[in-house]
């Protein structure tokens, strides 16, 4: 700008344009100012719990209909379970929820015992001990769960802070919301799990029937009800034979499956959210980049690549908030992944028991086509069951990595200190579900579960294979 | 330059010499430029698919002439595989290869509902439901290789103009070119693949004919239409025994037999498309640093070292670019990776599930010599396939870690932040292909996998003891 | 400071103010350098191993009373190991406890000898090959501390001087003392032990009353002396049973036992004395950074967490104390490390045989409910002991990772070279314990240890099932 | 220095301690430059291979003798193996060496093809398969190091120069020298191998001795040559029995002896020689730390630590001189693995089989003392042998992270870009032997081997078992 006395028009028209320029800067800051105050004053009524917080996508809201669900079978015991604010939601000593649970072991613990009994009389061995095995490993999850309504309010509060800061610019909202990926996951092992159900009551039913067919001559015993007369024996055992305790009998035994069923899928919601924030978190990084875009175009177009790496500059505050907030996630990860060892470490190790002792039938020659149809529908459930838990775990960890191609691309002059930390701590740690440290829910641990599981069927299936049994009448 | 009067006609001469050398330095510029700019204009020459795009040495170019013979069994079914374009081979859902591929699915799906039905009907096990896996991998695979033709596009386009850009300099082409390697390979499994399939009908036609030969009394039906009759049981169980049906079942297990050696043909053909180019990548930044001769030189002589390191200086901007080419194929590499894990899943399962039945009849008494001659050639074919598949695609990883050792060679005042940046991200993260994320294709993995066989072999020859089988008649 | 000459009252009580602050921070400086004095005269009285040494929580106070019992059955014998001071205690050739332990060693070798003698008359076999490889451990243990206590002076020195460093400001002192971690272990582990060999000898005595009462018309028999007798029978073997035999019989079958569960509790120790030396380490940095209570506020309230890294910078000498301060403790692990190592080794070892031996009588039918009792005790005891030495000894490289998380929170200004040579050191090297470095005492080698050992177990069930035994009188 | 003219004297006496001392610099840098002048002569001699480098302690000199003994078995054919110059020996087509190699190759062939036709005449099984497999490994061995003899001037150049130029400052000669650790190896497993050898044949004409006096009635039979006549019998085969026949069966059973017993030995020596330099190397590292004694120093004195970094400053230079000399190091290292892959790969392969096929006649009942005697003897010689080779070999990667621990000692200002990379250096590649790069010897990786090995073994002891033998006459 030469200070030309023979161009004051230009000048003049400068000086105005100029002042006008100021004031639309003072407008816009000004707008921005008003806008960031606006999140923060949503971010904050959110905070309090309100009706807000209720149409956020949060986590908490997505598994609460599911808690509260739980409740019935005295799972997860919180108190105040309805309020839509978490802070709300607490483990009482003194509540309805633990005195269903307590009430669930009590009946659970007196269906074990009677179990046991029975079987200790006749003789424990390896193929009998699944039921008792099933038995216990509920009780002990009953306990799980109470664990970790213990350590509830220590994980939902600072889960649910992040929520509310994950929902609002700068993160973008995921293209299709947590709560319909919990809902659709929820139906789809709902209707399975029910449908297993099912099939396991007709597959009784029909060996059942045609046992007494082959076996006995009093035919007249083929009834629906004999039949759970002999599938409740344990129950019948205590109590007297009538419609309320077969009532009963039902109840307690969905209650059981339920729970197996419950504890898997909650592992998968646990790791479905984690997962959501990591992308979330990796989109915000990859469109600081203007990442996605770019490296489509650039894969297509074939020669006019030069001005790839034209992105614009970050500046190093903006890096200090995403390795911030990265940490802030990984703390969280790192909380759940501590609070629910015990119930990843239960559920794995039950998984495969019960694969491996399900497998052993595959060669046994069975009675009916339903007993096949059965036998196939359970293992397969089974197996694509551990599998989602698996492969849902291990996508938090993946989703942790995704950062990283992002910042291969960031500029030679952008490279600061704060990226190469933030770089160095993607890489540094482990990000996921684990079994007391012991087993990561990685892929690579799920491929290694896989081939030791086919090595001890395979052994399993030699020691079967020593003890032939036809199919006998007793 | 003293500017001495007594010396002008030296001056002169410097001057005219100044002048001639700014000439000449014009010139070289010149001369540069338009060699930059020729090789730019055949590189977009190239990129519209002409002729000249035809004889550059791509990956697109080598695999061309076998996925037209895939065609013919409706393996991955594309529109317009006869264009020397990329761009213009489309996967469309109104195809000629779509349709052929949809009767290979038909054929053969009709073929592995009657083998099921018969083998349900005799008695399903352990021992002949290798015959119904083979079948129902092959459905598997033709369906697999679908999916892989509608990613098609999105693969081979970026990788066509990767392949444009690393066959110009500063790229030296390598010493073999990939169409060469490519058809040695196919010359190779091809041959072996062949003599695998005729040896198959020659053992089990002697077998046959033996079996008639001690069994029957009726020798006038050791005739090789009769052994025909019963190897393709399954197809004259719903057609007539004439010529037409016998060549038609002739085609149709060729075409399953084709598939299953083409599975594993394609994943060695795009591991050594992809291990070209980053050995390409790794002697371009070598060649930058003189390496491979210097440290020949280095090793021999003993004292006269010490000018090892003294390398020309590479410019930060040439760094860039070289960490950029870098990013481009790591790109490529894991867009690859993505859309083959479900064939690498696949093959892999498939061959150590074959493995496993093959090498159960290791001790097994058999009749003829052929019999021994066939039994062993195939298996030693297959793990000779598998070992190549996993060897060649262990080589991507290898190349892709080639660079690093260039990179100590560095001198201390080149040593960049561009640099420090292409180092870190050589080591960060894993380039090759892999079975869903679940294992890897390394070297490592093939030596866990053979121990892994080894163990699983030693458990089913125990199992296949107990059941002992001699030379019976059925 | 403007020197403003109207306002000389104020500049003179400033300057007082200036006269007295400079006095008050001469003062400070000199309380402060008084501290520093205390602390160092204190370091050096606990240096010289008086009695201020003695109330210092070391490794070394905390383990002296379980030497000084481990001296009555010949363990590590050292001399002066009432002294107080660690200096005094050392490996001497002439001295009680290496006479003690020959003495051991001697009587052990005699009965290992005679069981030897006994078993290979009778035929070895892989089932009563158990109580000799129990005793020729025991004898490999005692020579294995005896190595052990020859590097003592080398080990417990430095390891007295780090103690004595890390029970002074600035670092704090854990919640749970040393010594009383290791009483109750000690206390946990004793008890069980005592109670395993109790059951051992009512069990004995149970079967043997059993099968006197099935098999010998001449119950008579059956009496405590005669049992002993039996149980006893290689020190019978040479010496006359009398009430003096029997004693000396007890005496050397506990001594072998207490050696037992010695060198698992040993390895206990010592594995919570190095990781709350970490821990402590940990806690340092992670105060350095006021990490711990600003993390729970921040994971707690939404929103207020803008000012969360305004942390107080930390000077460059701070962290190369610190840095130092790691580098001894590392190389205190990797001393105690390399001398544990056969130790190590040979407890893993005998641990996963005797389990894999116990684990076989798993389905066998045994005679009492006593007898199961102790089978299951035993058995259990062993898994939780064996848990117990990998559990403790991975906290070790669990501690060592700590300061890891406090590292990311120092702020950009204060990430200077010495903290990023110190993440550095975190991260490059294993810290723990390990067995000759086959392996390493962490948690992913436990749970590979439990999937190998329950492969071995299927395996030796199935070669156990071929040779069955009833309960036959012999 | 204040140029005050009143202090004359003392300026004078100052001139003329500065011009002595800028001669003693003078003389100094003389003596210095002599010194270097020296051990660059008595290199550049050493480098011509007179007599001066037969004194260095090299690598060439300590394998020579071992080299010209496996030369009588047609070991690895070099010519000039005699010469003292590791340039004149060099491998030739048209050589005395290979002659002899050919020869082993024919007459071993022989032997092979007449032991396969009396075994696949008498039934080919999986035990008695272990004698074949043992001769046709031998053959390959042979071949196999054929093919390292061709690369044996690319290897062997560059690493005599390596020796030439750490075998004089600032490198130290290591307390054992190369060849005295060579020999000790030698002259153990030479031992162990002979008496081995020799208790093969005791072995065998015992067993021979009994089963003669236990089948026959003939009882003169007994007598060695006719134990000779029946343990050569594949010899005999084809050729009359007389004693230059018997001898020549000892000799060409000798040789594979020898062979097999040299490739480990082999795989040992080029350990142990690439592990001395690296452990002189991380001596020279360590050196200039001053590290050893302060560390021995700092872990006994409990307070006086402050002054433990005060190491002198090491300039730029020194640390890209070190740097040269580790790329040199890992480029030969990474020779010499490449080349030696498929030696160490049989080697490793070799003995898991052979160990697994011994291990299974542990509890076999034998004959004779002199029979176990030679069984236990020969398998632990054989675990010992495997696990010496994968010790030794360990030991390189070992010896090549020794550095580490020295870098962290460098005081802040002497941490300069150079250090870093040096560090960076280190710990980004893997240094070491490897069977094809399938696995690497390592520690662990024995571990891993272990532990398959006993699954192995456990699995083929079930399988043994179910074809029970007793003591037979054949």
């Amino acid at each position: 700008m030469r200070p030309d006395p023979g161009k004051w028009d230009y000048r003049r028209s400068e000086l105005r344009s100029m002042s006008s320029t100021s004031e639309d800067i003072r407008r816009q800051l000004k707008v921005r100012r008003q806008k960031q105050r606006a999140i923060l004053a949503t971010r904050w009524r959110c905070a309090q719990g309100g009706l807000e917080f209720e149409q956020l996508d949060t986590f908490y809201g997505a598994i609460r209909p599911y808690l509260r669900v739980a409740q019935f079978f005295g799972i997860m015991p919180l108190a105040n379970i309805r309020s839509r604010d978490p802070q709300d939601v607490k483990f009482k000593v003194r509540s309805i929820g633990l005195a269903v649970t307590g009430l669930f072991l009590l009946l659970g613990g007196l269906k074990t015992l009677v179990g046991a009994n029975i079987l200790f009389t006749a003789g424990l061995n390896a193929k009998n001990m699944v039921g008792l095995v099933f038995l216990i490993v509920g009780l002990v999850n009953w306990l799980n769960f109470v664990g970790f309504a213990r350590s509830w309010s220590h994980i939902m509060l600072p889960w649910s802070s992040l929520d509310i800061l994950m929902l609002f610019p700068p993160y973008k909202r995921c293209r299709r919301s947590l709560r319909s990926k919990v809902n659709f996951i929820a139906l789809c092992v709902g209707i399975l799990a029910v449908g297993d159900h099912m099939l396991y009551y007709v597959s009784g039913y029909c060996s059942y029937s045609t046992h007494i067919l082959q076996c006995h001559t009093n035919h007249s015993r083929i009834t629906f009800a004999l039949y759970l007369e002999k599938e409740f024996s344990d129950i019948m055992f205590i109590m007297p034979c009538n419609t309320f305790t077969i009532c009963y009998a039902f109840w307690i035994n969905g209650a059981f499956t339920f729970l197996w069923n419950f504890l898997d899928f909650f592992i998968v919601m646990t790791s479905v959210g984690l997962a959501q924030r990591f992308q979330q978190f990796a989109a915000r990084v990859g469109a600081l980049e203007g990442r996605v875009k770019q490296s489509k175009l650039f894969l297509i177009k074939p020669i006019s690549l030069l001005n790839l790496f034209s992105i614009q500059q970050v500046p190093e505050a903006l890096w200090y908030d995403i390795r911030r907030d990265h940490i802030r996630l990984c703390e969280l990860a790192s909380l759940v992944e501590e609070s629910m060892s015990c119930i990843v470490f239960v559920s794995c190790a039950n998984n495969v028991y019960v694969i491996c002792n399900q497998a052993l039938a595959i060669f046994t020659k069975l009675r009916h086509p339903i007993n096949y149809i059965y036998f196939w529908y359970s293992l397969l459930f089974l197996l694509a069951r551990t599998s989602l838990v698996f492969m849902t775990a291990s996508r938090i960890h993946d989703a942790s990595l995704l950062p990283l191609r992002s910042l291969y691309l960031v500029p030679s002059n952008g490279w600061t200190q704060e990226v190469q930390r933030f770089a160095y701590q993607l890489t540094s740690e482990f990000v996921g579900l684990s079994g007391y440290r012991l087993f990561c829910l990685t892929r690579k641990s799920l491929f290694g579960m896989l081939a030791t599981l086919v090595t001890y069927e395979l052994m399993l299936l030699q020691m079967d294979a020593k003890n032939p049994k036809g199919l006998r009448c007793v």
